[in-house]
């Protein structure tokens, strides 16, 4: 997939771009916002020089990238279209078929949307099997994730394609099997975002009081290793099977406005056999050396780049 | 504060010591199990290349630390005394209590709960006026987080001074205002753990597979800024004023298993004008230059550290 098409370019349809660019692709895109074009270069010269420095592609130029005024034009010739238009199911069904429409038969499509599940997304396409959701975090030139999504009509060979795709482009790709509003990233967020707004609505905690005891505690962890990994090592030798067993019964205390799941056998093993696998043939003791070697790396880091360094530390 | 007492020495107790010794405290220690000292002086020399790497102050010697038999004479010389025994209400609150029987009139005594209000761990203490939760974040030699928080009968001075001296053993200490079950960091993981549990029950994704939808998007990001920052970041110059318009309404989305609060005018003032303090002068450009700096500095870093390196990267 050389020729890829963006239409929506708001933060994240930029960030594509920026990326696509970055990779050394030709970019083609369309947006009937008034100034979007000259919108759309800022946001990529901001984008650059960070870009830059995480190493640029051989043959990689910023005029690789071409606006169109209709959509039609915009997408015939794409090989991947990528569809960021704002979040509302009529308007993108309605601009996802338009896509559809146009683009060459082998042409593959994805949308950015962070919540509505592909299937019904791809109601009303003419081709709806060469359709899924692929979910980006900001900034989308940076940040390596993308949730890949297939709807009830999805092919899979052309989420296979996708998920190739997305390699190439220096990312992340992660294919979730079942579609939930939300995916599986912004879910988790949102759960760690809704409980922010009720200690803040609680008067518990300010914003920034929250920020604290993100970025100076678990945040740190959360860069290299997830949260089922991170109680891994909590659990000591036994990992997990140890760690369910001591904090398993906290999962009844209301320790946020989250209702959680029955810790049944069948969910106890599932999550200590993902564990286990996931960790092979390290030992938690392997696992906690690998952690305690980055984060020592990463606190000299990030100390210049905390809240309280407030400065950047641009030149 | 120079003499410090640990008692209970698990997981959490061994890292408050690491730290301690780290920082030329002399540590003083007790833990009725079999074999504690044993593992504690492990626990150590397993956690003492990381702090050396983040350079030991002067006079630092890992024989500074002591074992000794009883309560009594653990704590008896002690100017801080940190309580780490199991989450238990009852056995925390009796040995507390044997800890405020025993210690020097202007000792101050912490606990390490994750999760039980100080106001009733200070119930029965002699002296509540010089208690407070004091809860860190594993590994506890390394992360800087410390969540301070007072009960009822707390002294303000006291607060003050924990505050202090949490400061000078290179912590980052959160004073919380208002006691909830689980204070506030965990109160915000526990609500991601949970949904992560959800996720792995309803079939959506698989330990490995919530874990990399962390570790490769938003976690990158929390390392350097917290939930609130980074949608201030993500409301475009405007900033959080124009995310809460813009995502406000996802709120009320089955996106997580949690209730988010009402969006009230006056939450949103709240969150909003939280978030222009927290940004200072600083306008949501300077921001996102400041985090983008971090972000290729941290991937560059990560990329070793990452699961799929199933390596340990210790030579």
């Amino acid at each position: 997939m050389k020729k890829v098409t963006v239409v929506g370019t708001g933060v994240i349809g930029n960030g594509w771009i920026a990326r696509f660019l970055a990779q050394g692709l030709d970019v083609i895109a369309f947006d009937p916002a008034e100034g979007a074009e000259k919108r759309t270069r800022q946001a990529i010269d901001h984008a650059w020089s960070s870009l830059e420095e995480r190493g640029l592609a051989e043959g990689v130029s910023k005029d690789r990238l071409t606006f169109m005024d209709t959509i039609e034009g915009a997408v015939r010739e794409a090989d991947y279209i990528q569809e960021n238009v704002p979040e509302r199911e009529e308007l993108k069904k309605s601009v996802l078929q338009s896509i559809d429409e146009h683009a060459k038969p082998e042409a593959i499509i994805g949308s950015s949307t962070s919540g509505i599940k592909p299937t019904i997304l791809q109601e009303g396409m003419a081709h709806p099997e060469r359709f899924f959701v692929a979910h980006p975090f900001n900034p989308v030139y940076l940040l390596p994730l993308v949730e890949i999504v297939g709807g009830q009509d999805t092919d899979a060979a052309v989420i296979e394609k996708g998920h190739q795709f997305f390699e190439s482009i220096e990312m992340k790709p992660l294919i979730i099997q079942k579609e939930v509003d939300g995916h599986v990233a912004d879910r988790l967020m949102e759960a760690l975002w809704r409980e922010a707004l009720h200690l803040v609505n609680d008067g518990v905690a300010t914003t920034e009081e929250v920020d604290a005891a993100i970025v100076y505690g678990a945040g740190l962890r959360w860069a290299q290793m997830g949260p089922f990994l991170t109680f891994h090592l909590a659990g000591g030798e036994q990992g997990m099977r140890h760690m369910l067993e001591q904090f398993g019964p906290a999962l009844k205390l209301p320790w946020t406005k989250l209702e959680a799941p029955e810790l049944t056998d069948e969910l106890k093993e599932r999550v200590i056999s993902g564990c286990e696998n996931h960790a092979g043939d390290q030992t938690v003791a392997d696992l906690e050396q690998k952690r305690n070697e980055f984060l020592v790396k990463l606190l000299d880091l990030v100390e210049e780049y905390w809240p309280e360094t407030n400065t950047s530390a641009a030149k």
